[in-house]
C-alpha cells in the first residue's frame, strides 16, 4: 500500500480500519482502471489547454499514462492491494516515471470527479453491451421465427392451454421484447451520457477548466453542469443503467422459465443439446437444465444491487464515504448481467423442439375461441357466442392447428408476424 | 356485483373465495375507467372499420361509450362494488342502454388486452404529470438560484464544512436534477407508447383488426406487434414508469434531507413557512417540519411498489392472475408520488434562508483548497500545495466567502453556473 | 375534522398540505382502534394508581373508553374523516361525554407512545394469527399425508422426473415447513412482546409512571426500558412481523407453484374444486386455476412493505414524521396475507389427486438411483454404481413405485414419514 | 478442474458455459470447507454405525477428513479452481489417499444434501457471531451509559430540539438496541438449528441412515424430519438469518446516522479519534468521519442479499440450480456485516463527548414540557397546561438541564435508567 493521498503523517493508523475502509476498492478498479486512464489523459490535455500545464508537460503526462493504459493491459502493471486504489495506482505510475511532474495529473480535480468520469464512461460502455446482446438476441429469435412459423404450439394463460399459437409467434415474441430491451439501453447511455469531470468535490474549483473541450475529448454528449447535482447524481445514473440491464434479464428470466416448463418429461416441447445439461451427483438418470436455471436466476443480483444502491442514496447533498459502497454492486452487476445476455443468442440458436409433440398437444377446445370469434362475424354477439360455443367444446375437433394458425390475421397474430416491422426497427438500433 | 362474464351457470362460488379474488380492482379502476372508456371508443370504431359493425352500430355504441364517460366524470355513474371491475361495467352500462348490441364491444378483444390499453394510457398519462411537475420544480430552482446566486453557503462533504458555495449552486443543483427526471419521463413515455390493443389474451385473433388506426386515433407512436410480448409486457413497462418516478423521487428525498438538516437549530440557515410545520402533541415550545418528513417519505411507497411488481414477474409467459395485482401499487404509488412532486415547487418557492448565519458558517480553513489550487498555478504541483497549505490553516481568515465565490470560474461553479444552458434544456422539455 | 391538538390557533393552514400531512391516516386507524382504546385503559388506571387521577376520575375515563369499544364494534362511533387520526378521536370522545375530564387522558404520555403501544398490540394479535392459520394449514397437511401416504407421485429436481416420491411425502413437508412457521410467528410475538407505553415521546416524563402495572394489564411480557430505544424500533419490531408472515407466504408460493404446475393439462396430477377456478373472458374451454394463482401473488405485497419499510427507516435516532408512514404497509399487508393464509387449509382440504396419473408417472429410469444405493450396500463405491447403473437405465422397468416407496427408510423417507413426530411438535405449538 | 462428477464421458463441455456455470463456487466455498469437512466426518460416523462402512473403513474416512481440515486451515491443503467445488475437493482428496475407499464418503448422501448441512452449521456459527457482537456492543453502551448518566444532551424530535435528555440515555438505548438483536440471533439460530444431512436429492434414499445420531454428533438440537421441506427450505433459514443480521445493522445504522451529525460543525457533540477518520485528496483542512460512514453503509449489502434471496426464491418444490446463486450474498453478507458489527464496540468506546457544549444547547423552551407535565400534577388538565406554557416559553430559563434530568422519573428515562436490568438481560445471553 502506497502512503494514502490524504496522509500529512501525523496519523498512526489502525489496520483493521484500513481494511475495513478500503474494501475491495482497488480490485474493483481494475474494471475501472482503463476509464480513469483515459480521462486523465483527457484532463491533462485540459488542462495544457488553460496553460496550467506547459504543451511539453501535458504530452510527457499523456504519453506515459498512454504507456500504462498498454501495460496495464498487456498485464505488466499489476493494480492489486500495493495500491489503496486505482486513482492512487495512477499518481504512483506518473511520479515513478515523471517525478514531480506526475504528481501535477492532480490539479483542477479531486477523486470525487475522477470516480464518476471513469464509472460514467465505464456505464456508458456496459449499456453498449447490454444493447448489443439485446440485438443479438432479437436477431437469432427473428432468423428462429422465421424458420418456426408455421410450426404450431399451443397458446397457454394461467398455464393452462388456452388457443391455437406457433414456435414462429414464441420467438417472435422474445425478439420485440429484446428490441424494446436494447431500444430501453440506448435510450438509457443517451440519457446519463453527460461529462461529470471539472466539478471536482461537488463545488466547482477556482480555475476555468476547459470542461466542454474535455468532454468532447471523451465523446460526451454534454456537460453535467452543476457541481452540487454531479456529485448528488453519483448512484442515480448507476441506478438507471442497472434498471436497463435488469428489463433485460427480466425477460430473459420469462425465457428462461418457459424453457424449464418445455424441457419437462411432461411438457417435452424442446430438447437442449447436452452443453446446456448437467448430471446429478447421486441420480444416474438424469440430465439436468442447469445453463437455463442459471440464466433465470441471473436477474436476482440485479434486483440485489439495485436495492443495495436505493438504500444507499438516503443521504443529503454532497459527497458522501457511503456513496463509495456503489461501485461494488454496479460493475459486478453489469458484468455478470451482460455474460448471460452473451449466452442466450447461442441458447435461442441450439434449442430443438418436438414439433409433432407441440402439434399433438393442440387439443379441440382450444379451437373454441376461433369459432366463438366466427360466430360474431355472422352478427352474434360475443357474449351470446361464447355461451353456445362453451356448450359445444366437444364438436371442434374437426379443426387443425394448421387451419387455425391461417386464421389468425390480427396484426401480430400467427397470420401476419410482421418479421419484417421487426427487422427494420432492430436495425435501426444497429 | 353483476354476473361475471365467465359464469356459465353452473358454480355455486364460495364468498370468501370471490371477494379474494375480485380483491380491491374495481376501486382501482375508477383511476382507469375514464382510459377503458377511450380505448372501448377506437376499438368500436375499428370493428366499424372492418365491417364486424355497421356505422350505425359503430355510431351508437360510440355515443353511448361518451355519455358513459361525462356520466362517470360528473359523478352520475358511480364506478362501485356493484361491478367486478371497469371492464364489467360498462358492457353492463352499454347492454343496458343499447340491449344486445351492447354486447358487441367485446368483439375482438378480449379483458387482456382491455386492461394494458387502458394502464398504457394511464402511464403514458402519469409520466406526463411526472414531467410537468419535474419541470415546475426545476423552473422554480432556476428563479430561485438567479436570485441568492451570490449568497454563500458551506459546501458540505461528509457533513463536514469543505468549501465555500452559494445557495445559489444549490438551487441551481436541483434544478439540473428536476431537468434531467423530466426527460427521463417523457422518454419513459416515448419509450412505452405502443399499442396493445388487439392483441387478445396475448395470441392474437382471427380478423384483420385495424390496429394501425385504432393505435393512430390513441396518440400511440407504433404498434406493440407480437401478442405474446404484448402480453409479456404487464409490469415491464409499469416498472420502468415506477423508476422515472423513482429519479424524481430520489431528488427529492435528497432535497428534503437537505432540508431537514438546514432547518435544525444547529444548522439553522431555512426558515420554513408555518403551512409546511406542525405542532407537537406533547412539547408546546416545538414546530416541527412534518412536509418535508412526508416529502422525504414519498420515497419509500415507491421502492415497495418496484419490489412488489419484481417479485410478481417471475413467471412463464402468457397471462397468469398474478400480473392483477400489478395493478394496486402502479396506480396507488404514482398517484402518491406525483403528488408529492406537486407539493415542491411551492416549498421551494417558499424557502427563506438566513445569510447572515450561512455565511458565518463560512470559516477560515475552508478557504484552504482555493488557495492551493493558486499555489498550483504558480507551478506548485499539487500534493505538495496541498501539504503546504495544510500547515497553514489558520492564515487563511483574510478571505471573505464573496471572493472565493467569485474565483470559481469553473463551468457550473459558482462564478459560472451557466442558468441560461439550463433555462435552454429546460424550455426544449415543454 | 377536529382542531389538531398542536394547533396555538395562529396558523392559516393551507388545505392542500393538510390533506397530505394527514393521508390515509384515520382510515389505517380502524384497525389499531381498539388496541388504542385497550391501552388507554391501561393507561388511566396507571394514572389513577400514581394519583394523578382521583380513583372516581379513573374509574370515569375507564367506563367511557370501554362504552367507546363497544360503540366501535357495534358500528355505533364512526371513525372517519370527521379526526385527524384514532388518537384526536379517543379524545374528542371523552370531552363529549366527560368534559374535561376527558382531557386528562393524556397526561404523561405523547401521541408518540401511545401509536407505539396499539401497533404493539396489532403486531402481537397479528403474529398470533400468523401462527393460528399455519397450524390449521399444518394439521390438514399432516391429515392428508396420512391418508395419501401410499400414493405414489414422481420427486423432482430441476423439474425433472428424479426419483419416486408420494403425495402423502408431499403434503407432510409443508406440515413441517408451517410447523416452523408457526413457531417462528410465535417466537416473533414474544421477541416483541413488550411495554413502549410510559416513554412519552421519546425521553420518558417527569412523573413515576407505573409502566410496570400497566405493561402486565396489557399482557406485556417484559418492560421496553430506554424510551429513545422505544421510539427508535418504532419499524424495527414491525419490519420483524412482516419477515414472520413472509416466511409462511415464502412456503404458500412455493405451494401455489407446485399446483400451477400440477394443474396443468401436461401434469394433470391434481383437479380442483370449481370454487377454486374461474373462467375466461374470451376463451369459452377455460378453467382456470385464479385462486392458486392470486395465493401465490400474496407474497408480493409483503415483499413490497418490508423494502418500503426498510428505505423509511435510515434515519438519526428519535421521531421523524417519516415514520409515519409505517403505517400503512404494515396494516395493509398483515391483514391481506392472514387472509390468504386462511384460505390455504381448506384449499389443501379440497385438492383431489388423479393417483393413476401420478403412478403412471414413475418411469424406469427413475429408479436407478434406487438401484446404485444397493450396489453400495454390497460394496460397491457409490460413484462406480452410479457408472454402472447409468449404463443399464432401461433394465430397471421391473421395479414397481410401491416397492421403491417401502425400501426408502431413511428417517423422514417415504416409508418412515414420522407424521406422528411432526404432530407432536404441532400439538405443542397450540 | 477436476472431471466432474456427474460426466459420464460422452459430453464435451463448451468452457465457457462451464465458466458460466461454476460461477464463484468454489471460492465461495473456502468459508464452507471446514464445515463440509466436519459433517463428513459425523456421515461416514454414522454410515458405519448402520455397517455401511466397516469400523476401519470408517476410520480411515474420519482420520483423513480430520487430516484435510488441518491441512486446509494451516494452507497446506488450497481449495482454488483445480475444483469444481469443496465438495470434489473433499472426494478428490480421500480419494488420493486412499484409493476407492475415499469414494465411499458419498455413499447415501447428495451434494444437496451436503451443502445444506454445511450452511447450516456456517448459519448457526454466524448467528453466534451475530449474537455475540450484540453483546459486546450492549456491554460497552452499558458502561458508557453509566459513565455519562449525568450528562446532559438534548433530545430532539424530528431533528429539532425537544427536550432535555442526557448522553447516558443515549448510549442506554443503543444498549438495549443490541440486547434485542442478540436476542433474535440466538432465538434464530434456535429456530434453524435442524439437521438437514440424510435427505439426500429431496427424497430421502433407500437406506436406514442413522439420521438422529449424526444430528446430535454435530449439535443440532433436532431433525429436519421431510427430505422434500429440507430441500425447500434452502434459501428461507438463509434469509432468516440475514433478517437477524440486518436488524443489528439497521440500529447500527441509525447509530452511525446520529454520529455524522454529531460529528458536523454545526452539532460538534462528538470528537472522533483520529483511526476513524481520514482526510481529503482535495482539501487539506478536512478529517472526515468515513468509518462512522462505512458503517452506515454497511446495512445496505444486506438489504441487497435478502432482496436477491427472495427474487431466487420464486420456484415449484425440489432443487432447482438456481439456489446454487443463494450461496453467494448469503456468505458475503454475513461476513461483512459481522465485521461491521465487530468495530462498533470499540467506536463506541472511543467517543469523546464536549460536555459542555451539549448542556449550552439545551435551551430554556425545552423546559416546556417539564413544566406543563408538573401543571398537570396540580389538577390542570394536559391540553389547558400545553396551551398555558406556550404562551410562557421566555420563561423558562431558570431551570437548569440537572433539574430536568432529576425529575424525569418514569422507569427507562434520566432519572431511572435501569441499567442493573438491562445488564442482567444481557448476562442472561451470555
Amino acid at each position: 500500500m502506497t502512503t494514502p493521498l490524504w496522509d500529512k503523517g501525523q496519523t498512526d493508523i489502525d489496520r483493521e480500519l484500513m481494511a475495513f475502509t478500503a474494501g475491495e476498492d482497488v480490485i474493483l478498479d481494475r474494471q475501472l482502471f482503463g476509464y480513469d486512464i483515459q480521462a486523465s489523459i483527457a484532463h491533462v490535455r485540459g488542462l495544457g489547454r488553460i496553460d496550467l500545464l506547459s504543451a511539453e508537460e501535458a504530452d510527457a503526462l499523456t504519453r506515459a499514462l498512454q504507456d500504462l493504459a498498454v501495460a496495464f493491459k498487456e498485464g505488466d502493471f499489476q493494480l492489486d492491494e500495493r495500491f489503496e486504489d486505482g486513482h492512487s495506482a495512477i499518481e504512483f505510475y506518473l511520479t515513478e516515471k515523471l517525478g514531480e511532474l506526475g504528481k501535477k495529473v492532480h490539479s483542477g480535480r479531486s477523486r470525487n470527479d475522477q470516480v464518476l468520469v471513469a464509472q460514467r464512461l465505464f456505464l456508458r460502455d456496459a449499456l453498449g453491451r447490454v444493447a448489443e446482446k439485446s440485438r443479438a438476441i432479437a436477431g437469432v429469435a427473428l432468423e428462429r421465427a422465421d424458420q418456426m412459423r408455421h410450426a404450431p404450439m399451443p397458446g397457454y394463460t394461467h398455464l393452462q392451454r388456452a388457443v391455437p399459437s406457433s414456435v414462429g409467434m414464441w420467438f417472435a415474441g422474445f425478439a420485440e421484447a429484446f428490441i424494446d430491451n436494447a431500444e430501453l439501453a440506448r435510450a438509457t447511455a443517451h440519457w446519463l451520457n453527460a461529462n461529470p469531470l471539472g466539478t471536482a468535490a461537488g463545488y466547482g474549483v477556482n480555475l476555468p477548466l476547459d470542461r466542454q473541450g474535455v468532454g468532447e475529448e471523451l465523446g460526451f454528449a454534454r456537460m453535467q453542469i452543476n457541481p452540487i447535482y454531479t456529485q448528488n447524481s453519483r448512484g442515480k445514473f448507476e441506478l438507471q443503467a442497472l434498471m436497463a440491464l435488469l428489463q433485460a434479464l427480466l425477460d430473459l428470466r420469462r425465457l428462461a422459465w418457459d424453457l424449464s416448463l418445455f424441457t419437462t418429461e411432461e411438457f417435452a416441447f424442446v430438447d437442449l443439446p447436452d452443453a446446456y445439461t448437467t448430471g446429478s451427483s447421486i441420480m444416474p438418470n438424469k440430465r439436468n437444465p442447469d445453463v437455463v436455471e442459471l440464466l433465470r436466476a441471473s436477474t436476482s443480483p440485479a434486483i440485489g444491487a439495485i436495492n443495495e444502491l436505493l438504500s444507499l442514496l438516503s443521504l443529503p447533498s454532497g459527497y458522501h464515504r457511503d456513496l463509495q459502497n456503489t461501485k461494488g454492486p454496479v460493475l459486478r452487476t453489469l458484468s455478470r448481467g451482460i455474460t448471460a445476455l452473451g449466452l442466450t443468442a447461442p441458447l435461442l440458436q441450439a434449442l430443438s423442439f418436438d414439433e409433432q409433440r407441440l402439434k399433438d398437444a393442440i387439443t379441440g377446445p382450444m379451437f373454441a375461441t376461433d369459432r366463438a370469434v366466427e360466430l360474431t362475424t355472422t352478427g352474434v354477439p360475443f357474449r351470446d357466442a361464447y355461451r353456445q360455443v362453451g356448450a359445444e367444446l366437444d364438436q371442434l375437433n374437426t379443426r387443425t392447428p394448421a387451419q387455425s394458425l391461417q386464421s389468425r390475421t390480427s396484426p401480430g397474430g400467427c397470420a401476419d408476424l410482421r418479421l419484417d416491422e421487426l427487422q427494420r426497427r432492430l436495425e435501426k438500433l444497429a
